[in-house]
């Protein structure tokens, strides 16, 4: 009853699906994107039939605005169409499409995609410098889990990531700081751990001994969802980046169940000394004031582009009385023995459309005489910024 | 101080990177696919400069064999290239593609992709029948972890997704039976909690008490990589279908490593007859082969559309004097104290290109005597049946 394998080898396209598209696409796919040894990039797509090719990305972005640059025009050779950077390209996660035809495609020769809301690009990075962190190194590796957390207050259970460092499991008796991790509007539960690469840049600063280790919990913080598009009853929903109750007080209020359910479920050092909060955008909106209403919460609060100020109208408890909840998280109380937070760290791009409102905010806190730091960077409200701002605060948080 | 937040609405694009192609494409994404109420199936694609565009996918799939329908061609109206199926779909987690002028690519409109080695594709659902539990539905949801164990046996860490249902988190006291859940061939630890919706399967037939709860092990079953593309030190790298040291018996003799990693690490019932070990191609391949090689360890085995022959030329020790093993497996002795396992489940399609090798592995067992079940259903060597037989399978566990 011995028989070859050979059969496998025969039908291994049918194995993965793969056959009728291998047959006809597989053989003419061409490599890309190509990294060059220069640090040059080439994008290529097999498209005979096609009368205009362009690709298009945050890579062909120079001036100081974000992903504005035009698609660049590709070359069509033998069938092939081809683009190389004029010039080599810094270290950075990049994310790419191809507008065929007028129709925004993906590279169906790179499989790495990310969605950010409701667009999906595909991704290539240039390693070096602080993008280094960005990628998979071989070191020991920490766990992620898409777990979900009960919560009274909303009355529904919420889905939530959790990072634990390497060594969680076999070191059984140590208890570790946590950091809450927050992402911004349209946004949802798997963006930090995806685009903004969040358990590489921890696995790789743990390692490297930059980084305490620690739990890194990256919720959703969009009120009205239980969790990301298509992780919910909602089912296979277009991803909207409108969604009720964003900003109302809400998810502020409903934040310590998220903080009991983590500390009862996690081996926690639980107390201020040992709990961060940071998040961009609303992300940033919802650590600033997170972090001021429960003042004997968080020692380190990070804003990374936040909104610094509550939607017209809003008229939660959360947003009342801003000045006096500031200088309740600043001053020692009894309600906040501990005072002000050891680190209140700020980071905002000089063109980030929100650098007026931090500029103000930052004025408000110098004025009042609260220690904080500001950092200006280049650039704007992008992903590129806050994994940058991440791998900044990190080795700040704990030490 | 106060200031409206009008400025994050004007600037919500910017927020989530989609400013410049929601101007160009945002207003005219149709909507795609639009699951009609007679459950047709209509598709979508804005392209008003196409020459030529089609659908392909499996619902086109009519005839016995697997995704080797032609793509249907789509009509051309006021810039929307639509197609609407003849007939509605039966229940059934769908995949489709567009060829946008030769080029296969994935509807912009639709953010919902997965990954089948080197092929992306975008899916749909139909609910009702055995797909209504491929839904993610309002349930009590369990934890999904991509973590990382050490075997010595390889040298290496590996990745590996873990699912613990609902409830492991709070009955701290509870253990649980283990089933160890394995791809095919060029897949790796994230096909079943990915393209077979093991997560949902799980938390819905776990919630309508016609599954124990039971923790699922979905090892990556590739000896040569130590996690899924992309997730490891070699970066973003073109998936591979050939796979160095597939199949060679490296991969079945390193299989204590990870059982002794998760009895370690996860509150499990750590004895045969609570271990199940069920896989699909080349994994229902290693659950045979690890089942009989290590007979006192799983009471309960699952070969799906499995390879039963060796690859001609392996040497491993795994693989010789089947017959024997098969007896020491079905037999008790002072190495199998319990004897044959109290599930032995064999399913394959009728159309699978692997069925005379189950047939002729059936008529083995049958002539031996040895209890099993053998299941022929329609289809051939695909996900859609691997998740029906996983819905099949599971209410049988420890039971």
């Amino acid at each position: 009853m011995k028989r070859t394998i050979g059969i496998i080898s025969l039908a291994a396209a049918a194995v993965c699906g793969l056959s009728a598209q291998q047959q006809l696409w597989g053989p003419q796919m061409p490599v890309s994107p190509q990294v060059n040894p220069d640090s040059t990039v080439t994008f290529r797509l097999f498209a005979p039939q096609a009368r205009e090719v362009k690709v298009w990305g945050d890579f062909l972005t120079t001036s100081k605005a974000d992903s504005t640059a035009a698609p660049a025009p590709m070359a069509l050779a033998e069938g092939v169409w081809s683009y190389t950077t004029p010039a080599p390209l810094k270290p950075e996660l990049y994310s790419y499409r191809f507008v065929i035809d007028g129709v925004l495609a993906n590279d169906p020769a790179n499989v790495y995609q990310l969605r950010d809301v409701a667009t999906v690009q595909n991704l290539f990075l240039i390693p070096g410098g602080n993008a280094a962190w960005y990628r998979v190194a071989d070191v020991p590796h920490g766990s992620v889990s898409k777990t979900w957390y009960h919560s009274p207050t909303v009355g529904a259970d919420r889905r939530v990531t959790v990072y634990t460092p390497a060594g969680y499991e076999t070191d059984k008796e140590r208890r570790y700081p946590v950091l809450y991790l927050l992402h911004g509007m349209g946004g949802d539960e798997n963006a930090w751990s995806e685009l903004g690469r969040a358990t590489q840049i921890l696995d790789n600063m743990i390692a490297a001994g930059k980084v305490e280790p620690m739990i890194v919990v990256m919720p959703n913080g969009n009120i009205s969802q239980q969790g990301a598009p298509g992780e919910t009853a909602e089912g296979f929903k277009q991803p909207s980046f409108n969604l009720p109750n964003t900003m109302d007080g809400l998810y502020e209020t409903h934040f310590p169940d998220l903080v009991a359910h983590i500390d009862a479920n996690y081996r926690t050092l639980p107390d201020k000394p040992h709990r961060a909060i940071a998040g961009l955008s609303m992300g940033g909106f919802h650590s600033m004031n997170i972090s001021r209403h429960y003042p004997a919460m968080f020692d380190y609060v990070g804003l990374f582009s936040a909104a610094t100020t509550p939607r017209e109208g809003a008229t939660s408890p959360v947003y009342a009385n801003p000045e006096a909840k500031l200088k309740a998280q600043f001053t020692s109380s009894a309600e906040n023995p501990a005072g002000a937070p050891k680190l209140y760290w700020i980071a905002v791009g000089e063109d980030d459309f929100l650098i007026r409102n931090n500029e103000e905010f930052r004025q408000q806190l110098a004025q009042a005489g609260y220690p904080f730091e500001y950092h200006l960077s280049e650039g704007a409200h992008t992903w590129r910024n806050w994994r940058n701002y991440l791998t900044q605060l990190l080795p700040r948080l704990f030490r």
